[in-house]
């Protein structure tokens, strides 16, 4: 019988039991992190003369081979990867060495310092693509601070803007979402280990040892807390289904762009597929996964949230249920975020057919009523009365038709009190409109060079951040190998 | 380059894209059903004169082939099932022959046909589980319509009960379960086949003829409405969330009757764990899971409904998103009902913790209050009102008491109107309570031995429906088996 | 103090707790029906002997008076309707008589059967606003069978449609929203009335008489699951997300449809708001709003599964918190409906804007194939190949080109195959693509005539059956109403 | 007609149309927000020259009329109290001077300000009610370092801890919780105003005098980002749904603890309700319901996720549908965190209880392994295996018991290896086990002194920075007030 239910328990679960039971399959997520916990629980145990150096030699010696097996050697009859590690490490040095390595500790706390580990590593590698994806954007924004394009509301033609404007915005919104991650980041790399099963132990353990050799931030201050606390989990979810959103919004748009009726951009081959049936096919289906993983992402963040809902304390295995969902999420995220990237960089864009785009809809009408307002003095809920009744009528504006409106509305003459063809023919330049537009945030040219410009500067210290993130665990990491090769 | 981009597109996505893009996973669980769906197409061609005897006979034994070697044996450098097992055909016949089996399809309906197929087969199985924890609850209450226990509201000591009462209660909401499934069912058992991309085909196809072979109740009547249509999804996960949530509340009992402050119940040893550190553990795991997978199948249906949102007809990339969640909530979903009938059957009753427990907590002060209505003719606020200081006080009542709380409440002495020693004593008694409980529906142990027979007959009716679909199903696939036998 | 808090309890909830605890605001949805429900109630009472007819009379005629006060007039400071309206009829006839009404009852069966009442109410209105929607939608398409206009697939023009065939797919969808509600209706009219607490009473009730009274189809069959079940809930909400995802795609198209890229409809005046700066802007504000609320909707599904999930039987306070998510999210499914039944009914269909946009896009391609395979005899998949070859290249199809690229392919030229420029032409003529898809589904004027034609009768029991069911509550009502004056 | 739709519209909506389409109701909650943000608006177009000192004076005036009128003064038949304000001004002072406040600016980035100002209030406020909460826990901890109570783990007894150790586990929680409201409040208080409909304006605006009258920390860096992004509601309802997870946990605990069962503690008579048919109940309806608003704040996160999906940018009407979910959250997650506080201030804890329990379920065995490891230098898991041996049998473990088991499972005496009667009794002495977990995060009462202490510091530290935040706001808000003094 298996070497934890052989005291309490008398009979074993049959297989569809054992199966709804077990973790296995996604404990292969937490694998090489269970090695690294192990590892430096069993340096603190010996440093702690909790086991001899010899016991401890031996374990790490083990373990080094546990490791270049793989998870796919355990016997996975076991419930999940911890203890058949650990039945594994027993077959290969025996119970009275390899049964000292779970000494003061429990699943409880491993566990939560297994995902913890992974997880952190997670989330800086996607801090770095969602970095990369900025990058990118403001790449191509460069290329297009001139690019006139529709601005839209409510998917209808609104003002004209430009691509650099349009593409600056999803950037600041993915600039966001780094900030919240790193936000998850920190709550995340703390370190669990020595809570045991929520009462730490009577062990003289060192939690200090453990967390400078995982390279976690800090120890966790409370044990129960240590064990029961998934609100990292659900912090990280949180971020995810933020991030989707915010690309789902811009995969909707890759999509309209890419369609027939806007035909703004055409993707790359390799972000297309066609069809069974239909030869002339070429669809957005990159664009539209991205948009659909966001659907994954907030059923994960769902699903840990009700899982967790309501769960006495300390550790329920309910918990269990909830970290795969995690990893999906994790990698749907990530994915996603790779694939924008890909979309932005090699799309042809379609200048042409975005700029005769602008001259549809009355764009500039906001601008017409904005040069009355100037030019003539009166107030603009006045001016948008007029101009509104133009637009009803469906005419392109001449000074006589606005003449025409403003005496049935305000029984003057529009041309009586100084508007021109002139103006008129200027309020109704799209790129002119742009170039007005030259305030904080707008998209005149200049602006949006300045926008980009502050934009770089931040995406730099954000690069610059994650290195310094990575070279701390990384030193860590050394550290953890140095003191494994002189103790094994 | 693969048979189906050759044409239209010009180069390949890299390997990043393509693992996004890939389905191949989840097709596993559609791989037979893509068979039969070729199956009955092949020989809906042939027969329609659309491909020659010959080429039907190749394809049909190619097909033979392809299932027996598996899914795995398929280029996974495709993007789904289908073209995967198309390319393969055609590897093994030639374009001649096997470039002909997609004629008057697309991959839209055949994918539609395909997951409609695998679900409903999940469905029948999943009723006839949902029916045997059912007949589980009912011959599990047939030994205990006298077994006393306190029956709870707000997890507090309300009124006595009995565990048939108990029990009872979640059978009829599991029925309720059944029913909502059948529903499932009827919708899901319908066939898209023949709406090829969504705008059927020129081909002269017969979809009656597919509808039989594969034993769908009918044919889908528009063919857009065929291949955008995921409803019949959202509505099986709706069942599931519904029947999750009703599964999840008798399992949050289960881990409470476990407790030691409960001990109702010990759980079977294969139906509990114990712990990696505390060797005195026994833990209800399996009732522990069977509550989480109520937030993975939550999440599950949320994830469909927002990948499902706002797409626009007819089909979309993002409705493969959707697919492997129904898996994962349809495996989780089938799973929970297993263990909860596994946990029922084989749960130890600690009859005599439910009695004593039933002693606790003045339960019977709403018969006690009953008692003095019927007994002295007040109103039953004022008898609430007496019984309820009464059980402030927190003493035992005895006519003395309820006599001076009367007094100051109304102003007079019960036992002037008729109230006994006698009448109190039988009031108290929580066995006498239930039998006085006779009404339908209530927990006297008449009345629950009628609810039981009642719903064993209900229960036989739906295990007699179950079979009457197994059976038509069985009679379909043996046509489909006949049919290919006479044409490969 | 409060005449329910008096005897157990020593102090009143501050104003923070009592709003927190307060469910007045939610409870004027059921005011109207918890007076129906006391009136069946005391009625029962009455004839069983439970009551004197004395009482009984007092009691109804103070029930009258308090209906027609409005809940406005009750108490707020009780925590709910129930508790409030009977304080008040204490006030009313004073507690000798009013304290009497609560007899053999318990808020778990009275706020079960007074939402199972109000629902109902709500549930049929709904079926009969999706009635409305699909008899619209059946006219609409019977204009516009020749109405060609572009089909999609992944937002990219697919093959040629027309716009019946469109409007039938959503029709489809909405006749199996009705049939989902009619399930929900059928387990949502059962009573629980008589269950009381959970254990149902000592009193000698008759629940087939408040059944009968109250126009329920039953009664709940167990009295523990008749105050713990909220199944009946989670199932409406089911529907009603259903249903919106439904809608929300179909409102998306809308969207699509106005812009500037499609202009394929304009919605009339009524259903568009303009902007506050953009004079010349017309937005489809509506359209929008009922995209939008099926996220309204899909969160109160998820509220509700996420409140009852886990909470052991019977009755908990949780219950309380998910009714209103029930009804915020009628309403908003309920005026969804009615809105997008208005927006088809009165939108101005551009039928010129969606032939015109017929022809960009190549969308005959699959035709195309389709005819060089029943004129050539070639494979479809190699058909295939040859065609997307030319939709690569971008010209619009000659035998010429034709040939070229079957001669790179294929080593033959198609035309001595037999393709002819007439069978070219044939199949690059949209309407001609539309007439030949006459199989069962399909677009042709005729089928989707057909199509029509069967719905309409479906639609027309749909209607029938809407009747009966008003047609028995009524009844109900009406004998309910004539014992209710036969007796006060 | 009404002055937004007299240009372009024609007709009018009907009463259901408009109904559908307002936000009045929810508006409520930014009508002061909307003042405040005319007020600074209207300053900063005089101050710029875009209109004269004599109308802003008389808007300013008007605007401190409307304010005390309050919003159910306004014409509800506009679509939304922007609007309504800004026609009941022009009633005011005409549309030549009322005409003008909309000058530069748009509802969508109006809008936007008030939703930000007034989250920022509810954020601090929020994030002030979670400092109370934690100040509570740790003066309540101080009073409970020595209470034993049982540990658990699977809602079974596992180890004993104290109720001090408890609290601070939750205690810790919260505190993450408030570092995550703080990171939202960060993102919501930046300024979208100035962004206009999204392309800024033509006219010479200056954002950075408006980002200081209202106390915003800056302004938002691009205009399209400034009307589209609702990242921030989405980050504040995911702080939301992780801290009412956290709280939901601790509900449940005095849901269970308030039980016959367990005996733990007695609410508050405040924070509890009765049985309208059961006199005896004492109901813990206040933490059922904290429990339940979970569901309500998930729910709300949903439904602004489905709402925000795929949304193009820049401003869509589904925008207005996700800010009531935001309010509702809100209020729910605020009073919830009340509640808390006030019942773990109130509840009477019933230590004699609690230690009594602590009693129960060999909880002490981790330890006597421990023992047994430290005594006899055999491995843990191997303890682990005698003793679960032990635990199984079910007797209270005596020397000769060990060494029964060990000789059957070691092939040794126990106390051979020197274990001895003395050993074992202090083993099994719970108090005893809890001095022993003296680490880092342990139960031991001068360990969970010193945490109490860490605790107390950290939570002065936020305590003094949320009154930073709130005296810098102090101080904008009377910049405003003297500003428009001076130009009113």
């Amino acid at each position: 019988m298996n070497i934890l239910r052989r005291g309490r328990l008398s009979v074993e679960p049959d297989e569809d039991i054992a199966n709804f039971t077990s973790s296995m399959e996604a404990d292969k997520r937490i694998f090489n992190a269970d090695i690294e916990v192990d590892r430096a629980h069993v340096i603190m145990l010996k440093e702690q003369g909790i086991i001899s150096a010899h016991n401890c030699s031996a374990i790490l010696s083990a373990l080094e081979k546990i490791k270049k097996e793989g998870i796919s050697a355990l016997d996975t009859s076991y419930e999940d990867v911890h203890i058949a590690l650990e039945a594994r490490l027993i077959g290969l040095v025996g119970e009275d060495t390899g049964g000292r390595m779970h000494s003061a500790r429990s699943r409880n706390d491993e566990v939560a310092a297994c995902i913890r580990l992974t997880l952190r590593g997670e989330l800086i590698d996607l801090m770095e693509e969602v970095h990369d994806l900025v990058a990118t954007l403001l790449g191509k924004a460069s290329e297009h601070y001139e690019t006139l394009m529709p601005g839209y509301t409510h998917t209808q033609h609104a003002q004209p803007t430009t691509l650099a404007h349009h593409f600056l915005a999803h950037a600041n919104a993915y600039l966001r979402d780094i900030e919240r991650l790193r936000g998850a980041y920190e709550r995340t790399n703390q370190n669990p280990l020595g809570a045991a099963a929520f009462a730490s132990t009577g062990f003289p353990i060192n939690r200090e040892r453990t967390t400078e050799l995982l390279g976690f931030d800090s120890a966790l201050p409370n044990s129960m807390d240590a064990v029961s606390a998934r609100d990292f989990m659900i912090e990280s979810l949180g971020c995810y289904a933020c991030l989707m959103t915010n690309l789902s919004r811009f995969a909707e748009e890759l999509i309209l762009w890419s369609s027939s009726e806007f035909e703004f951009i055409e993707l790359d081959d390799r972000y297309a597929s066609t069809s069974s049936i239909m030869p002339q096919k070429k669809n957005p289906d990159i664009a539209e996964l991205t948009r659909a993983k966001t659907g994954t992402v907030d059923g994960a963040l769902m699903a840990v949230l009700t899982i967790c809902k309501a769960l006495p304390y300390s550790y329920n295995r309910d918990l269990q249920e909830a970290t795969p969902h995690l990893w999906r999420a994790t990698d749907a995220t990530r994915a996603a975020v790779r694939m924008a990237e890909g979309m932005v960089r090699t799309a042809k864009i379609k200048k042409e057919n975005m700029e005769s785009a602008s001259d549809k809809g009355f764009m500039t009408a906001t601008e017409l009523a904005d040069t009355i307002v100037r030019v003539t003095g009166i107030p603009f809920r006045t001016a948008h009365h007029i101009v509104g009744a133009c637009a009803k009528a469906g005419t392109t504006p001449t000074l006589q038709d606005m003449d025409e409106f403003s005496l049935g509305i305000l029984h003057e003459r529009l041309s009586d009190r100084g508007l021109s063809e002139e103006n008129i023919r200027e309020a109704l330049d799209p790129m002119g409109n742009i170039r007005r537009r030259n305030v904080r945030g707008g998209p005149a040219p200049e602006e949006t060079g300045r926008q980009a410009a502050a934009m770089k500067k931040k995406l730099a210290d954000t690069g610059k951040e994650i290195g310094q993130i990575r070279k701390k665990l990384g030193e860590a990491s050394e550290k953890l190998e140095k003191v494994y090769h002189q103790y094994s």
